[in-house]
């Protein structure tokens, strides 16, 4: 595959110092997996972070391994002539802290007491994980970044890069996102915490010698599937086909959305841990771009980055007004914005799909940014 | 309070003789708990059916003590001079098959056993729910009823009893519901039962003589809960509004939001029944008013009735699409409906809280129903 970064090898990189989190906790030895494709110039200004989403990982593009099935999760986005094309750019993608892909998180091992942290560990905020790629982008010798891009959770990240770090990347892309997501979000992530919470083997979070949440888990990973998706693309890729080995008169005969639901509910508890993915909903839930700075559009007064905004029509999570409101601001304070909402039916997920469209979209900004 | 029904008492009806569900499954001494509201005339052609949507009961106005707190379910519709005039009309609202309020349902002793049916309850479909209505409206010597009202899944008894029935009622008004909920509400409901069924204290259905399922019905709700508002109503309510107890960065502080939602929650499993909530999403996943009759459009060929159909801009549960899609195929095959899409910010659950403008809009549609 001449489009393809090929195989990738995961990297880590251990901070000795202190980290300090926003809520006034501190841990040491934090670790950050990450992944870079393409090469880094001479100049060291041709940088590009890219941010994941709620369970995503450092893993973005390429194979970790030569007979890995699925590539990276933008691998789309990310390659030899791809939107972010890593024959011009030096592409870097890290597990963001608190997630369980590597970088140190609730599942990892305390160095203090030999044990996992589970619910010791600190509340992380985007603005922990966005100071904590910074430390990394610091350590790979990058002063500026060309650009820092991401969507759903990622581009969040983006977004607070913009206002963290304003002197430290050119252009931000923050794509079906938003300065603080809505109370129908929160209710949605509400459903999940409870569902894990309320299963008796999370036990306050200290299963890790035991049996998983596994139903839990599940449970709280179809409550999100639900906002991954649209009414359109339930109704394309469903509709109300019932399973063909059940009757609609039987008590557990399942739709096959309800199957589709349950079989990705449980494929999710194999690979990702429940207490991860409490930290990383409390992390959306209370990410608020105008805490601690007065308003939004102070907040936003501090962006100095380029910057274009992508949303998608169907996206009943992220829905496109909220951009809208941020771009209104940013233009009533003199900054030129660009925002491109795109006509889709996936949702939310139309940020990992719709990568035509947005290929042309970003290449041509990454181009303009200076 | 002038234009209250006052205290009404609820009774019941035990029918004899066995009950076909659609299923082929077959039970006998079906209990039925109805309320009755105004005086049902000499000629005995002015009484209106109101069915129940999901989770509610016979009681749908007035009060059933003296001291009784709330009113019944609609009692802003129904009332001296209300959109459901008691001064005029009988007004007949019975708990559906299959419910936990008195009629006969999962959570009843089965005359046989003498224990709880529990799962081997069949499964209830919306023509059954229908079918004992046309029972329990013979047994009250009532041979066309003026009109059968409901909203959410008692508009969908509406549409169904305007195909199943159509010689004895004289018009049917479906208010926010659908001839079949699309898969994303589907997937709502699968959220519901699955966090049911998953609790340990479900344990197959038999926890009537032990600890009930209550996190998972409680969390089954949460689920629900969602669905009944909107992007914009959950604005209005909660905004991110944050408990002033706790803080941003307490691993367990939560939104009001969230709050609500499980307090909510739990109440609901003070007076619902974890089986019966099963089989009532049951019936509301697999309605589907075609079924059976070749196509909707044919589906809708039998109605004789004058139909109005309510809906509201913001409820994606049953989005207004759906009704749309109903009233113009009637239209294709010569029928007159009436379609009101009110705007309106409260979601699904406007058919309970609009009751000005419906209020008018019914008034008049009755008038003129002959």
């Amino acid at each position: 595959m001449s489009d393809s970064v090929g195989v990738v090898k995961t990297k880590f990189v251990t901070f000795k110092d202190d980290f300090f989190f926003e809520s006034g906790r501190v841990i040491s030895q934090v670790t950050v997996a990450y992944e870079t494709y393409g090469t880094l110039n001479e100049k060291k200004d041709n940088a590009i972070l890219v941010c994941h989403a709620l369970t995503g990982s450092a893993h973005a593009a390429g194979f970790n391994r030569e007979d890995e099935q699925k590539p990276g999760w933008w691998d789309s986005m990310i390659g030899p002539g791809k939107a972010f094309d890593t024959n011009k750019y030096f592409v870097i993608c890290s597990n963001f802290l608190g997630s369980c892909f590597g970088t140190t998180g609730p599942s990892s091992i305390d160095p203090h007491s030999k044990k996992r942290y589970a619910l010791k560990f600190p509340v992380v905020t985007v603005r922990d994980m966005v100071k904590l790629q910074k430390k990394l982008v610091d350590h790979l010798g990058i002063e500026v970044l060309h650009s820092v891009a991401g969507g759903s959770m990622g581009g969040m990240q983006a977004l607070e890069w913009g206002v963290t770090f304003p002197y430290a990347t050119k252009s931000i892309i923050p794509i079906a996102a938003s300065a603080a997501i809505t109370p129908m979000a929160i209710s949605f992530n509400a459903i999940a915490k409870f569902a894990i919470m309320k299963d008796p083997n999370w036990r306050g979070g200290d299963y890790y010698d035991d049996v998983m949440p596994t139903d839990g888990l599940a449970i709280a990973r179809m409550a999100g599937h639900i906002t991954y998706m649209s009414d359109e693309s339930f109704h394309g890729k469903f509709g109300r086909r019932y399973s063909a080995y059940e009757g609609i008169y039987d008590f557990q005969g399942f739709f096959e959305v309800e199957n589709y639901l349950r079989y990705n509910g449980y494929k999710f508890t194999e690979f990702y841990d429940a207490n991860t993915y409490l930290y990383v909903l409390k992390a959306m839930d209370i990410f608020d771009l105008s805490y601690g700075r007065n308003s939004l559009k102070d907040a936003l007064r501090l962006v100095t980055a380029q910057s274009l905004f992508i949303t998608f029509t169907s996206d009943f999570l992220f829905p496109p007004y909220q951009t809208e409101e941020i771009v209104n601001l940013m233009k009533e304070i003199g900054q030129n914005p660009q925002w491109e909402n795109i006509q889709s039916d996936y949702g939310h997920d139309a940020f990992l799909l719709e990568f035509e469209v947005q290929t042309g979209i970003v290449r041509d900004f990454l181009e303009k940014v200076k």
